[in-house]
């Protein structure tokens, strides 16, 4: 894993080239404000569409769009005329925060914090050396084939079945980073 | 987390109830066999169909169905019949295995075992006294809602679609189970 000065200066220079999803820059912030901790890579929840050669093949998977907020009808219907082949995923993923921590102790205790705002899949990803790399992770997700062999498989009202659900998810999952800010504010004042 | 006495005991009788998915239960003994090792909770990976009050309400969820193994289309339509309301997902997941480690390098070592067989959601999801609960996952998986208000939003076709899916994905991540099975028995040659 790499250190903090040059994970954040990556960071800096990701955040200028709007790299970084505007809503989930304050926490990062406050999280990298820890002496503790860093974080290394984040997403602040996304609806997407996934173009996938064969089932499994995550490495030949091709992105035809990405929300990080809630999208609607329209513009799903758009980028749907970009889909040629292959099969199609519909995806709606939770908010991911991967933080190095100093040690198992404070891994722990980073862990704790985000399950107590709701983030019921975190979990450590890696060890290396002391450091411990934690994934703050939610539990919201969808994962639906909608289209094969260029085929489009699923009509008008079940897309916007899955876009509604998609959105909702996606607003329940955002709202957790709420409480994981308010409560990394009070670990820095108390620090 | 109980003591590998304890919970081995309560797998013992849960074997005898038939509790444990038949096609894991091999590769959890061999880990329990290990010195360093116990586990505490597993599934082979299934297809299931459950009703969820609202968006996110996993405590309300109830199983209508569930299948540790390819399922066929007959046995999906015949559990479609028992449903009545709420939201209804169809669900596939990847083996899981909960394994206790007896501290933080041997949870590694099993972390590292099962990344290699392609476990690649494989994660640290506790960690109590200086014992380590490792989660062997694969990121296979299938989320789709299908049904809201007792109302069926898909159709026959829609259906073989994602059945056929989860069949394959089913198949790819329970072939993973043994090759961990191999690393595991090399471990045990080797202790």
């Amino acid at each position: 894993m790499m250190d903090k000065k040059e994970t954040l200066e990556k960071y800096e220079r990701a955040k200028r080239n709007g790299k970084v999803d505007k809503d989930i820059i304050p926490l990062l912030e406050k999280i990298n404000s820890l002496h503790n901790f860093y974080t290394t890579s984040s997403c602040s929840g996304r609806i997407v569409l996934l173009n996938i050669p064969e089932v499994g093949d995550k490495k030949g998977a091709k992105f035809l769009c990405k929300w990080h907020r809630e999208a609607d009808k329209k513009e799903l219907l758009e980028c749907l005329k970009k889909y040629k082949e292959n099969y199609l995923f519909f995806i709606m993923q939770s908010p991911i925060i991967h933080i190095v921590a100093s040690n198992l102790e404070w891994a722990d205790e980073m862990m704790k914090i985000a399950l107590s705002c709701g983030f019921k899949y975190t979990s450590i990803k890696k060890v290396e050396n002391k450091k411990i790399l934690v994934e703050v992770l939610s539990t919201e997700n969808l994962h639906i084939p909608i289209a094969r062999d260029g085929k489009i498989m699923v009509d008008d009202e079940q897309l916007t079945f899955f876009l509604e659900m998609a959105n909702k998810l996606l607003v329940r999952a955002k709202s957790k980073l709420k409480c994981l800010e308010e409560k990394i504010s009070y670990l820095l004042s108390s620090s």
